[in-house]
């Protein structure tokens, strides 16, 4: 619409935009903070005894760290006009033909599941299920993500995805260590395995003391090798399938772990790893309906054998029951709180890619092994065809799935194909001066073929339509049954998978459609209710954000593609950097991090490579407070440091004394100090300034968790309270939406002296990295996850600096008016000087475990039943519930939580006082189900109604049922089930018309046709 | 992606699909029919004891309509590559800047509404609400619709939206014409309402013996002019507002009625119709957030005095009550089944613009009272300026809002002016020869301003930005205080309006999110379960098919662009006019009609000018059989027809012999009949040659309603059997989603020799209509609702010649399968010759009134307990349900229907046998609510799982839950309230949290605080 409009005058409409007389009206900011009317602030601000936000911020946070700069990244903006400026931006990306490969390839979504899930809120605004009655929808995707990824590898256990293929293989990689029994670790990786991926490797391998070996698999001289595992690539990165069942006889002689990394497709046709004998198998799901979005995010899939299962990283649905007995889905194993065992973690891994495994499953239940199957064979035809119709330079039968590698004999031969496939704009990989592959993926048409194959011919032979239809008719049945016996035997899959019900029921539009909203109306998401989770800021994802996430020019680029090519892209990210940059106070970002714990990870492996190029390699202890997040401890452990604890004061605060004792103790081998600001304990300490000093002064640098930076915005920075690192939770403050789960995008931002080290990438460098000084990647993709990176843009540019600045302020009024609000009721630990809060706040429920044998788990499935998400449990602190409103919701919103709270506190009062029985009452018995309520018998000493419907809002706006009584974590744990359950109707009720209906059903209808 | 790929190649493409090697996977008609696995259809067969559907065909269809034609619509084709196709088709509309106004407004859709309403499936596959206990999420959205036009037209009594502004104000003519006592009847119509107003009224006068005078209202001789009504527009078309004061005055002085058309965004600061005293306002809807889409759809508004509201036409939202007594919502007086009473019929509307006016009053909520005026304020700030810095030819002092006239002294001068601005590609509309028009609207920027200001003035007058700001820094207050005292006292709005709660609630993306989808969890939609409709065809609205909707190129373009920038629309339309002629048969099609009934009506009116225009004016007869649907008389009524009705025998077949009388009778005068086929009671019927020949020698046509063509698609046609003309419900059989009750589209297709007679459009003449013979247009877009056309495209493209037979063929299987299901529980109304239904079927209901005394409403209401809509209720018979189940529903889903009714019909036993009381036992009490079945009290004499969780499957899949027990229609026609009731938490609990909360919640928040 707006194409016609210049740059030139959309800047400058831009600039005069807030004092024109003819500005748009559709400002963002109004839509995204507050409640929408001005008396609501004024009310809370009443509440609170102050009487403008300034004079609550002055009570909030510490004159000495209050910024006097503006923020600059531009004014307040229309929703219309910024989503306009981006489709231009977008329109800069080229978008060719791709025959890249290397761990990305072509999809198509099925629109059914975009529509339904990737584009909407019910399930992109879940949280990770944590209160798993309130998510036994999501939790059924995973699950049925976890089978079929068990199924295709032919392992017994996968997880619910980890964050991409190259982390994957180094968690992979760490796993092996962690069984390993000797003292000094080897790992090899086969030199075909994705340069990424190996890339990736290295930097995790170094400060964790593993030697990586990187080298061709078959030269592998076992005796003596002394490996704690390995990893080959199946097929490997060229294309080639090798039969890797010797060497994986000879790893396990020598007590080597073997980690395969592999590719689902490929597994529909070639025998799995797991009947091969891998221990670990891992991979990207993309290729399964999650466009390639300039490399991510998507999900990677992770299985291993059974006796591992305790050590695996990443989060692992599995089946229990519930208080009726019933089975109920729920993440298994969380007491160990996963992995992350803080310093004694093997994995900073607390990020999956929720939503885009969910995409994923729901490809392979649209598809079905058979359709999954169809879609392998096609893209087998198109890779031998190639080859056959290409004939110079390749094996016409080798055993080959999507790639064709092509030698030629002469570096010119080879460019001047190489020039033939950019002049008809199709992107191939170079492999080398005199090697090129090209991939296929099921996006790809004969066209396609048909010009790429004329591009490596030249001019001298043309190739039709035709001639390939001749080509794929003479060729050998698809898999690899028809190769050499020996090739066959190898290769050629014979086993099943993906044989259960779920993976065979959803062909249609329809049923697929039904199954997708049948599982989101288990979910509470943010389309029903506040969902206050602390620390987890839990604000709007507007609609605006979330339109270009869809639009082709983001989603369909290969990571790997020339930036030359995608010049919108390379125009977002600097806008970005810039802009985070301002808002974080640094000087440097890098957009790589997948999450915040890489974040975490990426911005102490700088600080590594800064003391190194200083010639300080032996600074390598790192200070963190106990209060601290459980990832600040296991990213220093895995970025090798020694890891010196520091306790809190009776106010909650660092203690600063023993904080200056431990630095100037260390004061040799300081590293680090990783600070949480506003503390996690959700207070703005007056001591940071001298926090910092006292790191700085004794030779470290200050990371700062970036997990809490909306309480900071526009009012303080990481870097004006004297921090030298940081990483921004993109997903938090910044509105990338939590997907139930995942994705995550944990950008660092670092002071000029740090700029040279953030992160590069092998394949790819970063536009704005040093190329002589930056570490190794930490993710697989040069700009992590791209694709959702539009979002963080349109809110930025939409809120403007003064929107960002309020946004802050107003996330900070809220907190302060519901801790006033509920402090009568519940004690509040931990306030500032001045008594306030920062953005978030704890309420104490100790004393009622005391009082009434009430816990924080009651409260919090009691809040169910009144329609709301707990907040945080028993973080950081045990026995507490740690609220953080945002800015996002309005006044009767947090009003109606606050009366959820104070309604229940009153419930706690009953029993306290007596009249209701300790152990049966509805706090105990929550959450309460529509099938418990309206059952006909009720045994239970309090009236129903009192169970489930304990608001009188409850009634008019809607119940959100949840869908299981209180689950047994325990049970669950005890008896590990991680893969759909056999019986049909147990997990997928609809799976079968008849299937699915009770004896007694089958009975009445029997009778009913009887009897007429 | 595809861009690349030239026309040519994906034609070629195209042809070889199916056959080649490399043939897409992703193919449409798999997603769409049947079960997705083909045993279900072998078991079906085998249940109806035939062997293939083939034989199936043979049992069902006369073998002297089975057609030998092949469909030639192209190969089943995969999703991804048509979808691929039209982005290249809708790349061919150029999309400029507008100016064009004419009742047509650009509009920015708030992106929260357009995601989770425009593109939500819980909203667009929603049926109309006639099962209001599942729709009172709807049913609240278009009583804020009501509510929000009553007040902004000053007039106590709004229905819930018609098709167009053109065709709201014929039905106010209508409305006027019945209300009147006069023989003969004359309607005025100022000369300054917009053409196609004034054009369709035309075209509907004529039949119904209104004399439409068109002249200055400034001019009326009031004396003997003996008006029955008079229209004028406020804002007229060019923009000039006029105090019609004396014109009411006189007018009421003389019995004649007044209608204003009027735009609801002017009304925000204009004294609105009501209180000047118009009679009756109409306009259209579409500027509140509903783009142009090339001319619809979107809601047309019709508010009225309260003496006319028995006559309204539309459907009407009022608030009653349910069996509990708690307010409800529910459409009102639809025991006179609307207006809709055969040949007593005042009007045949029977679709509204539901999901339009949803959108719209959506679009109300968000920006409340304020927020409208502000826009408002904008839009005229716009057009003030505009005439300010012009200059030339307008005046700076008159009263206008959106849109300036200039007048220029000569052609020359005016051509001049039109070129410059043609060169800048900006729109705008040409008045005459010396006259033009530009109308601003909420999208245009301070940039499109000065473009539009610089192609008027020439290049010797060059505009800047900050001229422009000076000119709107200068101009009086917006509104019309700043004019003249006269001018202000006539036109300045002072009356308050949408000061309903509701307008002030949801200003933030999150309430406004949470509202959308706390009213969508209220209904049920296609996305829980199937529909079985009869007569609806509700089946799968596909993604693929919606996605194109939300395309700027379709969606914003303005209806009376120049065609030449749209060749992409002209495409489209070619290809589909193509299509649908051979899917009917016919030779010629016509896109316009906006819904079934307006089908009918322009069929009809094609075959009366194909009558006169071989000099037989006399042909006025119209035979109409009792069993047709009741919009087939009330449209020949309209058509100034005489309906000579024709009764069944007892096969439910029509009478031929008493139809061969009746034509005999009526030789001389017969000008059509009137058919459904296959017939309204769902059999293909062997004698409708016999009937078309008898019609046909008897000198009248046959118009073949096409509500049933479902069942027809490749195996026969309405050509084939003998009509002469049938129209298309595109909603219906072609995927158009119902919408809660509209948008619909009846596309009409006729024979060579009426070909002629299609109705065109007097600004924009339809590309393919006859301009000579041409009727006038019957909407008041050339093509009705052309952006929902780019979903019928898609479908048929997708489906191709083969998919669609096999849709038809599924339809048939499907039904009959359920017929043979149900028949031993249920007798089964009316088969074909062979025992066999159509594509859908009638189960009797009248034998268990006897019985039991059980009532198809009581079936209807307990389905609603099992999870599904009611078929269709006494309709076409009373006492019985009529089921269609569509090709696009699973076995499974049949089957779970099926049992729902067998275990129905096991509960009804229950009461034939003496072992649940008549009155009080679980179909009486129906539907079961959550809050009934989980209340403490429970006095009914039967479980209450019983109630609420009747099958097993509830359980599993998640149960919906009616919002209301049963509703009482009585109680709601006798107390008709038709706008939000004062009392804001009666229906609109959420709109402030503490208002909300009971006197029990406070109590218990306030003790909760006080005690802590």
């Amino acid at each position: 619409l707006r194409s016609a409009l210049s740059w030139r005058l959309q800047a400058e409409f831009r600039r005069g935009a807030s004092s024109s007389a003819f500005a748009p009206l559709d400002l963002f900011y109004k839509r995204h903070t507050g409640s929408g009317n001005p008396e609501a602030n004024e009310k809370m601000l009443q509440v609170l005894g102050v009487k403008s936000i300034e004079e609550l911020m002055d009570q909030t946070i510490p004159k000495s760290i209050r910024t006097t700069r503006k923020l600059s990244v531009g004014p307040k903006r229309a929703e219309s006009e910024v989503l306009a400026e981006l489709r231009q931006i977008a329109k800069q990306n080229e978008l060719r033909r791709n025959f890249i490969g290397c761990g990305y390839y072509g999809t198509i979504m099925p629109p059914v599941i975009q529509r339904n899930i990737l584009e909407n809120p019910a399930w992109y605004t879940q949280y990770t299920p944590y209160q798993a009655e309130v998510a036994q929808g999501r939790l059924e995707s995973l699950l049925n993500f976890q089978t079929m990824v068990g199924d295709l590898t032919g392992l017994p256990i996968a997880n619910a995805s980890l964050l991409d293929e190259g982390t994957a293989a180094a968690e992979a990689m760490s796993m092996c260590a962690a069984v390993s029994k000797r003292k000094k670790l080897r790992f090899f990786v086969d030199k075909d395995v994705h340069p990424q991926t190996i890339a990736v490797m290295k930097v995790r391998a170094e400060p964790m003391d593993i030697e990586l070996v990187v080298d061709n698999w078959q030269q592998v001289q076992w005796d003596g090798a002394d490996l704690c595992g390995a990893l080959v690539q199946y097929p490997a990165t060229d294309g080639t399938i090798h039969d890797y069942t010797s060497f994986v006889e000879n790893a396990h002689a020598h007590g080597t772990r073997v980690v395969v990394a592999s590719d689902l497709l490929a597994l529909t046709m070639l025998r799995p790893p797991g009947e091969w004998g891998a221990d670990i198998a891992v991979g990207s799901a993309q290729r399964f309906g999650v466009p390639m979005g300039y490399g991510g995010p998507s999900a990677a899939f992770f299985a291993c054998r059974d006796d591992l299962k305790r050590l695996m990283p990443g989060r692992i649905i599995g089946i229990s029951r519930d208080a009726q007995g019933k089975p109920a889905l729920r993440m298994a194993l969380q007491t160990r709180e996963q992995h992350i065992r803080r310093d004694k973690a093997t994995s900073n891994v607390c990020t999956a890619q929720a939503l885009l495994a969910n995409i994923s499953a729901m490809y392979g239940l649209y598809h079905g092994p058979d359709g999954l199957r169809a879609i392998a064979n096609r893209v087998q035809r198109f890779a031998r065809t190639f080859a056959a119709a290409v004939g110079v330079g390749v094996s016409e039968k080798a055993a080959i799935f999507d790639t064709v590698r092509i030698d030629y004999p002469t570096t010119e031969a080879a460019q001047a194909v190489l020039a033939r496939c950019d002049a008809a704009k199709l992107n191939v990989r170079s492999l080398g001066p005199r090697s090129i592959s090209v991939s296929f993926d099921e996006t790809h048409t004969r066209d396609d073929l048909q010009e790429l194959v004329s591009a490596f011919r030249g001019p001298q032979r043309p190739c039709s339509g035709e001639e390939l239809e001749q080509i794929a008719a003479s060729l050998p049945p698809s898999g690899f049954g028809g190769l050499e016996p020996n090739l066959a035997q190898a290769f050629e899959r014979t086993t099943a998978y993906m044989t259960h019900p779920v993976f065979h029921e959803y062909r249609t539009e329809h049923k697929m459609l039904r199954y997708i909203h049948q599982l989101a109306a288990k979910d509470l998401s943010l389309v029903h209710s506040m969902i206050p989770l602390g620390s987890c800021t839990m604000k709007l994802n507007a609609t605006s954000e979330m339109i270009p996430v869809s639009w082709p020019e983001f989603s369909l680029p290969h990571p790997f593609t020339p930036p030359e090519q995608l010049r919108g892209y390379q125009r977002l990210f600097a806008d970005l950097e810039r802009d985070l940059a301002d808002i974080t106070g640094f000087a440097a970002v890098s957009l790589q991090p997948n999450s915040g714990a890489q974040g975490e990870y990426a911005g102490l492996m700088t600080f590594l490579a800064y003391h190194k190029a200083r010639g300080q390699h032996q600074r390598k202890v790192c200070i963190v407070p106990t209060s601290a997040h459980g990832t600040n401890p296991a990213s220093a452990k895995m970025a090798g440091m020694r890891i010196i604890p520091v306790g809190t004061d009776a106010q909650g605060n660092i203690d600063i004394a023993e904080l200056r004792a431990r630095a100037e103790q260390h004061r040799d081998q300081l590293a680090a100090a990783m600070i949480t600001y506003p503390s996690t304990h959700g207070v703005f300490e007056e001591g940071i300034k001298e926090i910092c000093d006292i790191i700085h002064t004794n030779g470290g640098l200050v990371y700062i968790d970036g997990a809490n930076l909306n309480a900071q915005m526009g009012l303080t920075s990481p870097a004006e309270i004297g921090g030298d690192a940081c990483h921004l939770n993109l997903h938090k403050t910044l509105t990338i939406p939590h997907g139930g789960g995942g994705p995550g995008v944990g950008a660092i931002a670092v002071t000029e002296a740090l700029a040279p080290f953030l992160p590069s990438h092998p394949v790819r460098p970063v536009a704005s990295a040093h190329p002589d000084t930056a570490i190794g990647p930490i993710a697989a993709a040069p700009y992590g996850s791209a694709s959702i990176l539009p979002i963080v843009w349109m809110f930025v540019k939409m809120m403007g600096s003064d929107g960002l600045r309020e946004a802050s302020e107003q996330a900070i009024l809220n907190a302060n008016y519901m801790a006033a609000r509920l402090s009568p009721a519940y004690p509040i630990l931990y306030r500032g000087k001045h008594g306030r809060c920062a953005h978030e706040f704890i309420l104490d429920l100790r004393p009622f475990k005391l009082s009434a044998g009430v816990t924080e788990s009651d409260v919090a499935k009691r809040l169910q039943d009144y329609g709301f998400h707990s907040p945080t449990m028993s973080w950081p602190v045990a026995g507490t519930l740690m609220i953080e409103p945002t800015e996002s919701e309005s006044i009767d919103e947090l009003d109606r939580f606050c009366d959820a709270m104070l309604m229940i506190r009153e419930e706690i009062r009953q029993i306290e006082q007596g009249r209701w029985d300790p152990q049966h009452n509805p706090l105990k018995y929550a959450p309460h189900t529509a099938e418990v309520v309206s059952a006909d018998t009720w045994d239970r000493p309090y009236p129903r109604e009192i169970g489930a419907f304990p608001a009188s809002w409850l009634y008019a706006r809607g119940k959100f049922w949840p869908r299981t009584s209180r689950i047994d974590d325990v049970y669950g744990d005890r008896n590990l089930v991680c893969s759909c359950p056999p019986v049909p109707e147990m997990m997928h009720p609809s799976t079968t018309g008849s299937a699915a209906r009770s004896g007694t059903d089958e009975g009445r209808v029997r009778t009913a046709v009887a009897s007429s």
